[in-house]
């Protein structure tokens, strides 16, 4: 199976200057304290400064850093592969409007690029999905088509044929793979010196993106995925080498909702040959980071998007020492659940 | 009176590279829709993409931006202005050691610095402070010396004189002013077309750096000012032409604790040459846009920080048309405020 290539994620990152926000690099000192237990906003105990922007300097082994994709617009890392699939797309076919299926945030992050190209956009969305999700959407400037739940696929597939629109996956594509991977040719360039790279997966397209620009630009690097335990379906395909699939019933327990999706022959591919390993958190380690980064980092993140800090705070003695930057995926989640999390009798 | 220049800012930029974030100027289309109601997260409606990074691209009038500070290393802008203030001290009074008084951000941001040079650190606080605030700049390897309020000036001179520690203050001093002045210089390089800037002003230092580099580097830009009404003491100074302290009683009715301080001789004089107006928002319009940057930015930031983009939001009709950047100043607030905000009844 073909491999994206490095050429691929540098063809992407021109195509998305001015579109995705170069996220910065922030020092995160609060985190290397270990398990975060109550920390106060403002608690930032630090040792020497690093920046992001194309100059950080070589830090301390052990320094820790978080990219918070969160700021980007629509609030998650989708806007890229979105964005850049739907560039690549010949003009014709473009210009003839583009159809997913997701009630996450890819389906925010497709009708934000379609907007942007000023071509029609239809998100399937199953009919139980929150009338959040829907309003959110459609605010964007798609078309939102409520189906049954088992009917998403062959309804986006129908449509796609109905009336020429092209379909754009949430990660099973190169282009889209591609994408993401700016991700990680962005850690590279704001800090050459980078160890360790932890990255949130749940189709894959966000870790093989990065794992393909971080150990083409910096060989020496290690990048691991990291996973909920309640939804490892990728640490077990990894193992098995085959894609497996967990149940719905059973990812589904996780809070994480944007990694209870299974990853695909393509990523799979990917994180077989360029992921040096997957980790495993718990919902209880989950969530205490989400609270734990808006007091000390002043960042709103979704359970899914802050995976990869929770495996630093709660599994440094499985990563490798180093220099380290975790990944988080987007910041959209229930404020009524933040509220809970920050209540003082809540942690 | 000396005014500080733009060369002062530039050499502050060049100190200051690699120890404060170069902080992202974030598109935030959703609060173009005017008055935040109560945004869902993800509820991103945009025209268009617009990126920081040095190549944002000229945008349709209109647009909008945040530069969140907030996510400086101990949350706040103060950093930049605390670090370059103590760079600036000759080797030899530098190792001596620095002390200040404050038990807000700029305690912290002097204690980061201070710690950042290997040099010893004093910070003088009222002995009503909050424990969680003596315990953050405490873990910051400060001494916290606790005064009775009336006490806290002439202790730190005392203390100064007979330690010969040199005084930081937080914003009547001109490296101070020239360090938080790389706010502005970081909004032009990012956004060389922008058209207007929105500052918080407290004692008004940041809004004299701001307002010298960006008039400086794009002339035909407005640079406003945005205080609380009950703390409009800025505002009334600038009117009078000579500083107007309000009482105690009267600023610290506001919830923008850092935005209580009068302006000094030399932050005014700046203000008046410089900045275009000062504008006021109200108590309800602060809470709510700390509610709304949660939700819709998924950023956590105090009041005093949110008081430029409450402007935008709720004060558009007196502020000129074009692209405006709103800096983002801090985001070190009570989670529990935070939760309440968020919480389902609470907004």
């Amino acid at each position: 199976m073909d491999l994206i290539s490095l050429d691929d994620v540098s063809r992407a990152a021109e195509v998305l200057a001015g579109v995705a926000v170069h996220t910065p690099l922030l020092p995160a000192p609060w985190a290397a304290r270990g398990r975060p237990g109550a920390p106060a906003i403002g608690d930032d105990a630090a040792v020497g400064g690093s920046a992001s922007g194309g100059s950080a300097g070589a830090g301390a082994p052990g320094e820790f850093w978080v990219k918070p994709e969160s700021l980007q617009p629509i609030g998650a890392f989708k806007i890229r592969g979105a964005y850049f699939a739907i560039a690549s797309l010949p003009a014709a076919r473009r210009a003839a409007g583009v159809i997913t299926h997701s009630s996450g945030n890819h389906a925010q992050a497709v009708a934000y690029a379609a907007r942007a190209f000023g071509v029609p956009c239809v998100v399937v969305m199953p009919d139980v999905a929150a009338p959040m999700k829907i309003a959110a959407t459609e605010a964007l400037g798609a078309r939102v088509v409520l189906v049954a739940p088992p009917e998403r696929e062959p309804a986006t597939l129908k449509l796609a044929a109905a009336e020429g629109y092209s379909i754009i996956p949430p990660y099973d594509h190169p282009d889209v793979i591609a994408g993401q991977g700016t991700v990680g040719l962005e850690i590279v360039a704001d800090l050459p010196v980078v160890d360790v790279v932890l990255v949130p997966v749940g189709g894959g397209g966000l870790a093989s993106g990065v794992a393909t620009a971080v150990k083409a630009l910096r060989p020496s690097a290690t990048v691991i995925g990291v996973e909920p335990e309640l939804a490892a379906d990728a640490q077990e395909s990894l193992r098995e080498g085959r894609v497996v699939t967990w149940s719905t019933e059973r990812t589904y327990r996780t809070v994480a909702d944007g990694l209870r999706t299974p990853t695909s022959e393509l990523t799979l591919a990917h994180l077989a040959a360029r992921l040096d390993g997957i980790i495993t958190v718990t919902e209880d380690e989950i969530l205490d980071t989400v609270g734990a980064l808006a007091r000390s980092a002043r960042l709103v993140v979704e359970p899914s998007g802050a995976v990869s800090v929770a495996a630093y705070l709660y599994h440094r003695a499985e990563l490798p020492a180093g220099r380290t930057v975790a990944v988080i995926s987007g910041g959209n989640l229930d404020p009524a659940l933040l509220a809970r999390l920050l209540a003082p009798a809540g942690d």
